[in-house]
C-alpha cells in the first residue's frame, strides 16, 4: 500500500515539476505589469496540478513525447485558474484565500482580477492555436480548441457555476446536483483527458473510455471537495473551509450525510478506474491518481 | 452630401439586418435560462453593430459569398459584447446604461454579468472553431483564431483596458493615451478588416494596408468617443454622458481641448482613407464609414 502511494506521488510531483516549468515563462511579459503580476500571483501557490496530469497521462496512453503536450497541459490549468480567479470574487463565492495566499481580488483589486481571469480565459486560445500546430494538424488543432472552449463555456464549466449560483429549485435534488458538477467541475477534467486522447490519435473506443473516465472523476472531485470542506482545516485545505455549511449550500454532505457521501465516492472510483480497463496496465497511473483523489486530504 | 450619406446608412442597415438575423439564433438554447438571457439582453438594443459591418465590407474586398464570414462578423459582436459587460461593471467603468437599456449587471446581477461576459469570450473561440471550417483551410481558420484571441487578450483590448484604469502615469501623455487606445479599441477592430483580409486569401501588401486602415479608424473611434461625451446626450448617445469629466479622466478632449480633438479625429479619417488607395474604387464603403464616424453623433 506504502508503495503505491508513494508512486503516485513521484509521479504527480515529476509533472508538477514539468508543468510549473512551462507556466513560470508562459504569460507574456509583454503585458501590462499589473495584469502579469495578478496572473503569476494567481497561477503559482498551492497547486497539486491535477488537471495538467491528466493531460500528460492521458497523452502518455498514445505518445511518449511529453513536449507535444506541454501547451495543452498549461492551458488546461490557465482555464482552471481563470475560473477560480472569477469564482472567489466577491459577487460569487467571496473567497479570501485560494492555493494557501489571498485570491487575486483581495491582492490587486476585482478590476485587475476580472480582467486577469479574462486574459486568461483569453490567452488559452491563443495559447493552443500558436502553438500545437507545431506537432499536430490543423485539424486536429481545431478539435483541441472546439472541445476546450465548450468544455468551458455556457454548456461547460461557466453554466455549471451558473447553477450552482442559482439551482434550478431552492433544494436541488441527487440529479440536478450531478448536472451541476458534472458541467462545473467535470466538463473540464474530462477534457484534459479527452483532447490529449485526440491529438494523440486515439480510437472511438478509446476516446469514450477516457470520456467515461473522465465523467466519474470529476464527480469523484467535486464529492471529495464536499466532504473535504466538512472535515478539513483552513491550513491543511489551502483555502477556507465549511463554506458550504455557512452559505447553506446543498452538498453530497448535506444531501446523503457524510458516511453516504464517502460510499458514493467510492462507487464513483470505482467506475473511473473501470473504464480504464480497455487500456491494460499502462493506465496505471490514472487508476492510482483515482485513489489518491478517495484519500486526498487537500 | 446626401446622397453619400444616404448611401452609407443604407450599406450599415443592410449589413445591421444581416448580422441581426444571424445573432439571433447564435447563443445555443441548451444554456442556463438566466445566463441566455442575460446575453440576449446584452447582445441586442441600440447597436451600429460597426465591427460586423467591418468584417463583411472588407470580406467583400475579396469574396461576394458573405455567408462564409458570417462566424466572424458575429465573433467579433460577440467579443465586443463581452468587453462592454465587464467594462460597465462596479468595479470598472460603473455603467448603468448601455445601448439604451440598463447595463447586465444592473438588470441581472454581477455575478450573471461577470459569468454572461465570460461565456461570450469564451464561445467566440467555440463558433469559430467549428463554423469556419466549413469554408475555409483548418490552417487558415487557426490564423484567424490566433489572431482574434491575441487581439482582445493582455496585448489587446484587455490590456488596453488595464491601461485605461491605471495609466503608466497618473495624467497621461497623448502618446500613452493613444498606446491605450490602440490596444483597448484599436486591436479589434483592426482585427475586424484584418481577420476577413487573411480568409479570403489577401496579399501581404492588402493585409498591410488594412491593418493600417483599421489602427488609424481605431484611434478615430475612439477620439470621436471623447468629443461625443463632451457633446452629447444620454438621449442621443443610449449610454451615461460626462462619464470623462466627472471620473476626471485624461481623453483626447481634456489634453487638446475639443477644437484640436476634432482636428486630429479628421487627420487620422484622412489617414485611414489613405491607407485604403490600394483598393481602388472597391473600398468606397469603407472610406464612406470612416466619414461616417467623423460625423458621428452616438
Amino acid at each position: 500500500m506504502k508503495t503505491t502511494t508513494d508512486t503516485i506521488h513521484k509521479f504527480i510531483q515529476q509533472k508538477q515539476n514539468r508543468i510549473n516549468t512551462v507556466l513560470r515563462d508562459i504569460i507574456p511579459t509583454s503585458y501590462p505589469p499589473l495584469l502579469h503580476h495578478a496572473i503569476e500571483h494567481s497561477l503559482f501557490g498551492s497547486c497539486k496540478r491535477i488537471r495538467p496530469f491528466l493531460v500528460y497521462t492521458s497523452f502518455e496512453l498514445f505518445d511518449n513525447n511529453l513536449d507535444k503536450i506541454d501547451p495543452l497541459a498549461a492551458a488546461v490549468e490557465l482555464s482552471h485558474t481563470y475560473s477560480l480567479i472569477h469564482d472567489d470574487l466577491p459577487a460569487m463565492d467571496d473567497d479570501d484565500l485560494r492555493r494557501g495566499q489571498p485570491t487575486c481580488h483581495k491582492k490587486f483589486g476585482e478590476d485587475i482580477a476580472i480582467l486577469a481571469g479574462d486574459t486568461l480565459n483569453t490567452f488559452t486560445f491563443e495559447l493552443l492555436s500558436s502553438t500545437l500546430p507545431h506537432h499536430f494538424t490543423p485539424s486536429h488543432c481545431l478539435d483541441a480548441i472546439r472541445y476546450l472552449s465548450h468544455a468551458t463555456g455556457g454548456n461547460g464549466m461557466a453554466g455549471g457555476q451558473i447553477y450552482d449560483l442559482y439551482p434550478i429549485q431552492k433544494t436541488p435534488t441527487f440529479n440536478h446536483l450531478k448536472q451541476t458538477h458534472h458541467l462545473k467541475t467535470g466538463a473540464l477534467i474530462t477534457a484534459s483527458v479527452v483532447i490529449p486522447a485526440i491529438l494523440g490519435g486515439a480510437s472511438k473506443t478509446e476516446k469514450e473510455a477516457l470520456t467515461q473516465f473522465g465523467h466519474h472523476l470529476g464527480l469523484l472531485f467535486q464529492i471529495t471537495d464536499d466532504i473535504l470542506d466538512v472535515t478539513s482545516t483552513q491550513k491543511v485545505l489551502g483555502k477556507t473551509p465549511h463554506k458550504d455549511i455557512l452559505q447553506d449550500k446543498t452538498t453530497y454532505v448535506s444531501l446523503l450525510g457524510l458516511e453516504k457521501a464517502q460510499q458514493f465516492a467510492q462507487e464513483e472510483a470505482d467506475q473511473a478506474k473501470d473504464a480504464l480497463h480497455y487500456f491494460g496496465t499502462q493506465q496505471e497511473p490514472l487508476t492510482q491518481l483515482v485513489d489518491y483523489i478517495v484519500n486526498r486530504k487537500h
